[in-house]
């Protein structure tokens, strides 16, 4: 049975946290993550990554959420007010009115690696919160088992990527870990076979074998990869047009894990 | 040598076309589109399938633009500006000081289908301008011949579709068609193999075979495609993890298009 709250004052302090969610600054929120839409929700909800804080909820679409509401752990109250109330604590109109709170994880220090068959997905430089929220979308159909993230990519955890994500975000185990360099040591200590995507590559996907354990690099769109990389590893290239060869990265991650994926279709 | 006309007021009717170029309401500007930015601007001047009405540039980009403005057809004014009067003009930032208008193609009656080999991607209500961009996008890295949109696409020379397709909607040929019904039958009669790209097919691309001329439609994310076009086409499924079968649909054409690719590697 959910803990419903009914909220009717803006400056409740029991949703302060939901201030001013638009902004990218989430200062005084470094610990807590914003999911909104019923679709984010219920991975949130069912994948147990992540602790709930609360959730936030337009009145008028409680009846619609029933099946929501029952997945709500207990002791996890659920604030519902008015739109009003909702869109000037928000900052701006949530259409939905559907938003939730949630724990980031703390002091992981190494990531899954599953023993025996295995996809991973690393990205080095996605400053693209689109991008990074497409990236982890293709990353969840095609059976990646983890996603590495060097220090200059941006947040998964930032509102619009776990949008754009479907969920996948709250979803996947995924790491911030240092350098790019050390992302490679890494997956070498854990004996994947490394590809580097880069338009100047001569090896082409089709012809790339797909190994026990995979390890796919992706850089952001225009400067690529960095030639430390490109050096250290097997390059991967997407046959394109010879006069339009101008591909998203997120697309080109979803050829190349529609290739080696682990899913059975 | 470019025509280069120096604006010094906000309401110089020269460029009362650019007033207000972010609005969706593009009343007044029908016969008109707006690209923006360097890469945009490139193709279409190069492209030449689009008449240029003029540019608008600001004051401090036009040393770097050399290139850019030697490929300015004469007559063709190329009005210049402070960043306060391009900014008032446009209605918000420009960032990168790079405008152009076109004139839109007028009349068209028939798709130009080429003779022989040919991929062509057919579109059923596509509604969302970032899905559109990258659909051209990925349609010119892969070498699709044509497009072709249902009555229910949205407009493909929308800004924001033109700048997310990096120039693509200005250079491959399009075109909207009626009732999807209209497409199928054209496609039919130009003896294309009409693939209908659906979760639920049977046949997985990897399976399909590379017809000469081959038709990939594809559908709205969450609707799809409907349900008589699913009946009178041959379906095809991207293989996807059981749990989170999602995929954009801009994702989804960038791995069918690269399977039928027309593309040297």
């Amino acid at each position: 049975m959910a803990n419903l709250i009914r909220i009717t004052h803006c400056d409740d302090p029991a949703i302060a946290p939901y201030r001013n969610v638009r902004e990218r600054d989430l200062a005084g929120r470094q610990k807590l993550f914003v999911a909104e839409g019923t679709v984010v929700l219920n991975v949130l909800l069912t994948s147990g990554r992540h602790a709930v804080h609360s959730l936030f909820l337009l009145e008028n679409r409680l009846a619609g959420l029933a099946d929501l509401l029952a997945k709500v752990p207990d002791g996890v109250p659920v604030y519902v007010a008015d739109r009003t109330i909702m869109d000037e604590v928000a900052g701006f109109p949530i259409h939905r009115g559907v938003l939730a709170l949630g724990y980031r994880e703390t002091g992981q220090t190494a990531p899954a690696f599953p023993a025996g068959r295995s996809l991973v997905m690393g990205l080095v430089g996605i400053a693209n919160h689109d991008n990074m929220g497409s990236l982890f979308r293709n990353a969840a159909a095609f059976g990646v088992d983890a996603i590495l993230m060097d220090e200059t990519c941006c947040d998964p955890l930032y509102r619009k990527a776990i949008r754009v994500s479907v969920g996948a975000a709250l979803k996947l185990p995924s790491m911030t870990i240092g350098p790019a360099s050390e992302m490679i040591a890494r997956l070498r200590a854990e004996a994947y076979t490394i590809y580097a995507t880069s338009p100047s590559a001569g090896l082409v996907l089709e012809d790339a074998p797909r190994a026990e354990r995979v390890a796919l690099l992706f850089g952001a769109e225009g400067d690529g990869l960095p030639d430390d990389i490109l050096t250290e590893t097997d390059g991967l290239r997407i046959g394109m047009a010879a006069d339009f060869d101008s591909l998203n990265v997120a697309a080109a991650s979803a050829i190349a894990l529609h290739h080696f994926r682990k899913t059975a279709d």
